[in-house]
C-alpha cells in the first residue's frame, strides 16, 4: 500500500480526489490538507462534502513543516490547489521522495511567457516546471509512468485534446482553418466559492473568456495548431460538453477519420467511440470520455463532439489514471471495475 | 401619474418591482435607489438585471437629503431593503406626503417580542409599526386601501394564508392538530449576493429552519392558529409550492372546503381554483395563486396546496395589488388583461 | 379591434401566442382551434397550458366549414401547426378576407428542392410560397407590411440571422471560411408531446442533427452565405444561445463591426446591442434579442453571441412583431411598454 | 461467483442494478433480459443506458423456455419488471434453484385487498406472496439472508420507514396523530417510458397521488401506524427527499429520539444520522440514507428528514444488500469501500 495526501481537499476536486483515493486498493489515504489561512481547517471532511459524511478525515492546516515531512513520507502527493499555492510549495514537495500530481494550472504550460500572459503573474517554479511531464493519460503514458511531477490537464483541454489530437497527430486538417471549439461546463469548473456570478440565480447559459481564455495556450501547445476556443457556464454542475468544427484537409474523409480514431483509442478503455452524439448524462461521475463525429464529404468540414465529466476525466480520474501508470497499475483501476 | 420611486433595487425583488411599474399605465417610475453603502451605486441598472437592459434607470446612493425630499415629493415609495434599512428609513419617509409600501419583514409581525426572538434585534420603529396594515391584499383590501405604511407580506406566509385562511377564518379545523405546511422555495428567496450556501454546485433540495423559521409567527399572527412549518430550499429559481396538510373539525368535508374557498376567492381574478395539482411553471412570472385540495371523508384529513412566483405574488405583485388598491384601481391593474 | 383566431393552439407556441394576443390592445381572440383529429378538441385551454387557467376558451376541432370561415371573417389568422397541415390549409385559409401567419416551416424556404430535401416531403403549396415573405421583422419591415402570407422565421434561423445579417449585408466576412454557428435549444423547441428522447431523465447537453438540420438552409437563404450549424439540445425549458465564429474579411476590425450593428439594429427596440455576453434568462419570456461580438485582430476571427426565447422571438413574439406591422402599428406593440 | 442476471434491464432500476452487479466481486452477470414483446429485443444495453457503453451485454427476449432454465441454473435473478410481470414470472422462477429479488411492487404487500384496492388489479401469484420477505435491508436482515423471494421495498416507503421505524418501533409517537409525510422525488421514479407528463418542458414541482398513492398502505404496514403521505415530483433525475411531522408522545424529547436512531442504525453504514439536514446531491449516486430530526419541546412535534437516490438506495442498491445478505456478504458490499 502507498501513502498518499490531497492538499487542497476543501474543493470539488479535492473531495473527488479523496473518494476515488479511498476506493483505490492499492493506496492508503490518511492525510488531507488545506492551506493553513483556511477557515476550514480542522473540520471532518464530510461536514463541507456531504458525499463523505461517513468518513474520519479532518482537514489539516498545511504549515511549514508538513510539506517537509509529506515531501519525505508520502509515495504520492496530490495538490488541488490555486494555481499560486502549487508554485509556492512545489519545490519543497516535489525535492523528496514524494511524486506530485499538480491539478492547478501552475505547470501545464512550458511556455513561461504565454503562462504569465493568460494567468496574469509571473511562473515562480520553472526549475519544477522544466521536469514536469503533461498528464494527458492516453497520450503520454511512458513519460508520465516516470515523472516526478505530473500537470494533470485542464477540463476543457482534456475534452478538446482527445477529440482533437488523433486529427492533428496524423495532419488531417487543413492548416488555413484553425478548428473551432464551443465547449459548455458545469459550474463545479468554477470551484466551490462564494461569488455572485456562481450563486443559482445568476447562472445561466452564456460564453465567457472568449478569445482569450488561458486554456487556449495549453490546447495549442498539446495539440499542436493555433485553435478558436469558445468556453460556456451551462446551467448543471458537473461535466463538458466539446463541439469542435474543422476543416479537413484535402482528400480526407469519414473512414480516414474514423480509422484515425480507433487507432489512437483501441487500448484505451476510459475513450469511448460512441455510435451517437454523446450526452452529457452518460459520462457524469465517470471517468469516460465519450467521442462521436460527422464529416461532410461535400463542404470538407466535420464536427466532433466529445464529453466529460469535469470533475472526474476533466481533473480527479485522470490524476487517478496517472497514479496508476506511476506506480506499474493498469490505467483505469480503481475507475471502472477490471 | 403618480410619482413613485424604489429604494432597493439591486436585489431580485427591487428589480421585478421595477420591471412592473414600467408597464404600469398609472404611474411614472423615474428614480431608483440603493443604500449609500452598496457598490452598485452609480450602475444603470441593466448591468445588474440583464432584463432591464433596455432602461435608462440609474441606481442612485440614498443618502439623507434624497430621504426627506423623496417623503415629499413622491406618492409611493416602495422599500426593497433589508429589514434594518427598512426600520432605519421608515419614520421619514412615511412622514410627509408619501405612502409606503414595505417589502421586507420589518414590519409584518405587531407583536415586537415575536419580532425580536425570529429577527434577532429589536424594532426600532414601533410607532410606524402601530400604523402599518399586513398588505395581503385578497383579504385586507379595505385596510390597505386607506394604509400609509403597508407590511408587504412575505413570501411563504403568502402561499400559507392563501390556501389556510378560507379554512380557518370559518372555523373548519380541528384545534388539537396543527395544520403542517411544508413549502419549497426557489433560491431566489434568499436573495441576490454571493454566498456559498446558495452558489449553483452547493443548491440541492433540502429543508431549513426547521421549527424555527421567521416566517412561522407571521403565518400564525394572520390565520389565528398555531403551525408546524417547513420550509426547504428548491433546485429552481423562482416560485414556492406550499403543501399543507390539516385534520377538519367534525363533520366538515369536501363540500364545505369547496364552498369556503369558491366564497373567499369568487371575486379575486388572481386566486386561482384549479382542478388538479397546482405545477409551480403555471405560475413563475405570474401574479396568480393558484390552489387546490382534496379531503379524506375516512381519516378527516386534507391536504391543500398553493403555488406562487415568490417574487411576483410573494413580493413584488403582492405590492403592485396593494398599491392599485391605495389608489382606486382594479387590484389586477398592470399585472394581467383587464 | 382586428378579429384574430389562433389554429394550433395546444402546442407550446400556440399557446405563448394566445397569452400574447390575450394582452394585446389591438386584437380580439375569441377562438382557438386544433386539428379535428386531435384529443385535444372540446378542452378548456387551460387544461393543457395552466398558465392560461383563467382563460375561457376552449380548443376546437377545425374542420373544412371552419376554415372557409376563418377565411372569410378573420384579419388574421396564426398557424402554430405541423409543416404538413400548413401546406394543406394555406391555399384556403390564404384565399379570402384574411392574411396569414404561418410558425411552421412550410413556406420558409423558397427553394422547393431544398424543400423537399430537407423536409423529407414534395411542397404541396408552391403557389402559396410564391407570394410568401419571410418575416424576419428588423430585416424585412416593408414586404412584412403588405404580405397576405408571412413565414414566421425558425428560431435557430431568427438567432443565427439576426447575428450574422449585419455582417453579411455589409460584406464583412471571409468568404473562403464558412460561419460556424453553434447553438443550444431549450426542451420547447422540439414540441409538446410524449417522446422518450424529451423525457426529463434523458434530456442532457447533445448536439443533434449534426451538418443536416434544416434550419440550415434556411439561415443560409437568408444571410446569403453557406454556414455551418450544429443545433445542441440544453437542460432547460426555453432559449436558444447561439454562439457564431467568423472569419472577417480582411481590413475588417472590432469598429466595423461596431457600426454595421449599431446601424442596423438603432431603430429596433427589440434588438439589444449588450456589453457583455448575453445570458438566456435575461431572455427567457421576453421578445429581445441580445447581441454581444468580440475581434481578435491578431487571427482575424471574430465571435457573435445571440440570446433569444425560442418561444418567443423565435416564433410567438416575432409573430405579434409581423402582426403589428402588418396593421400599421409599432413593431413592439403588445410585447413592450412603449 | 454466484450466476446472476437481471430480468428487465431496459429501465433505470434495471440499468443501475447491471452496473453495480459488473462491480460486485462475487457474482457474475452475463445475461440481462426484456419482455420478449419490448422493443429493445436484442438491443446492446449501452444503446439504452450510455452509461453502460462499453459493455458486452445484449438484452435478450425473455420467453416461456427462459424461465424454466434460469430457474434451474441462477443462483440470484433480478426482477427489474413491471408489477403484472413479476406476478406472471414469479412463479415458474421461484420455483428451482435460483432465489428471486423483485423491484416491483407486485409483492410488497401481504394483505390482497389493500393490493387489489391500490394497484388496479388482484393479485395473481398468493402463494409466492406467503414465503416473500419485505427487503428493507437494515430492518429484517435475518429473514431476507433466508428468504427464497424478496420484496426489494419502494423507494418512498424506503425513505420513510428509515426515518419512521425507530420512533414506531419503541412507540415515540402520539397515536392521536398521524405521521405526515411529504416528499419530492425526482422524475426516474415514473421509469424508462414517453409520457407527457414526463416530458421535459412539463415537469415542475407538484404533488400527486394525493390521499391514495399505492406507496401509503406500504409504509403504514411495515411501520405499524396509519400515516398521511404525499408525494411530489421534482425538477431533478434522481433522490427523495421525505420531510416527516410527527407528534411526539407525552414525555419524548429530543435526547430519547437521538438514542432511538443511534440504537437502531449504529452497525448500518449505509445509514448515515447527519448533523445537519439531508441534501439531496449528498446521497445520488450512492447506496446511503442521510437522516437528521429535529424536535421542538414546547409543541411536542418534531421533524424528521431523510434523504436517498430513488433508483439506488429506493430500488437498486437496497436489492444488492438483500442479495449481499441472501450470499452471507456484509450488507454494504459492492456499495461502498470496506
Amino acid at each position: 500500500m502507498l501513502d498518499v495526501c490531497v492538499i487542497g481537499a476543501s474543493g470539488y476536486t479535492g473531495a473527488q480526489l479523496v473518494e476515488l483515493l479511498l476506493g483505490h486498493s492499492e493506496v492508503q489515504l490518511n492525510r488531507v490538507f488545506v492551506s493553513a489561512a483556511s477557515a476550514d481547517a480542522g473540520k471532518p471532511i464530510g461536514t463541507l462534502h456531504g458525499r463523505l459524511a461517513s468518513s474520519r478525515l479532518t482537514l489539516e492546516a498545511l504549515d511549514e513543516a508538513s510539506l517537509a515531512m509529506l515531501a519525505d513520507t508520502m509515495d504520492i502527493i496530490f495538490l488541488a490547489t490555486p494555481h499560486e499555492a502549487s508554485h509556492q510549495w512545489m519545490d519543497q514537495l516535489s525535492g523528496g521522495k514524494a511524486r506530485v500530481l499538480d491539478l492547478s494550472g501552475a505547470f501545464r504550460l512550458q511556455d513561461i511567457q504565454a503562462f504569465e500572459q493568460y494567468y496574469g503573474f509571473a511562473h515562480t517554479s520553472p526549475e519544477a516546471l522544466s521536469k514536469t511531464v503533461y498528464g494527458l493519460a492516453e497520450w503520454y503514458p511512458q513519460k508520465i509512468s516516470k515523472a516526478n511531477v505530473v500537470a494533470v490537464p485542464g477540463c476543457y483541454p482534456t475534452a478538446s485534446l482527445c477529440a482533437l489530437k488523433p486529427l492533428t497527430a496524423q495532419n488531417l486538417l487543413d492548416p488555413a482553418h484553425r478548428p473551432v471549439i464551443n465547449a459548455v461546463s458545469g459550474v463545479s469548473g468554477a470551484g466551490r466559492k462564494a461569488a455572485l456570478a456562481n450563486s443559482f440565480c445568476e447562472v445561466s447559459l452564456q460564453s465567457y473568456g472568449v478569445l482569450g481564455h488561458r486554456h487556449t495556450p495549453e490546447i495549442e501547445a498539446y495539440c499542436g495548431v493555433p485553435v478558436i476556443f469558445t468556453p460556456h457556464l451551462g446551467n448543471f454542475k458537473r461535466g463538458i460538453l466539446a463541439t469542435i468544427t474543422v476543416k479537413l484537409a484535402n482528400g480526407v474523409g469519414a473512414a480516414m477519420l474514423q480509422q484515425a480514431y480507433q487507432q489512437a483509442y483501441q487500448d484505451h478503455p476510459l475513450v469511448r467511440l460512441r455510435n451517437s452524439w454523446p450526452k452529457l448524462d452518460d459520462v457524469v461521475h465517470t471517468p469516460f470520455v465519450d467521442l462521436h463525429f460527422k464529416a461532410d464529404p461535400e463542404s470538407g468540414y466535420a464536427v466532433i463532439s466529445a464529453a466529460i465529466d469535469n470533475v472526474m476525466k476533466g481533473a480527479a480520474s485522470q490524476a487517478i489514471q496517472c497514479l496508476n501508470l506511476m506506480i506499474g497499475q493498469p490505467a483505469a483501476k480503481g475507475l471502472i471495475p477490471l
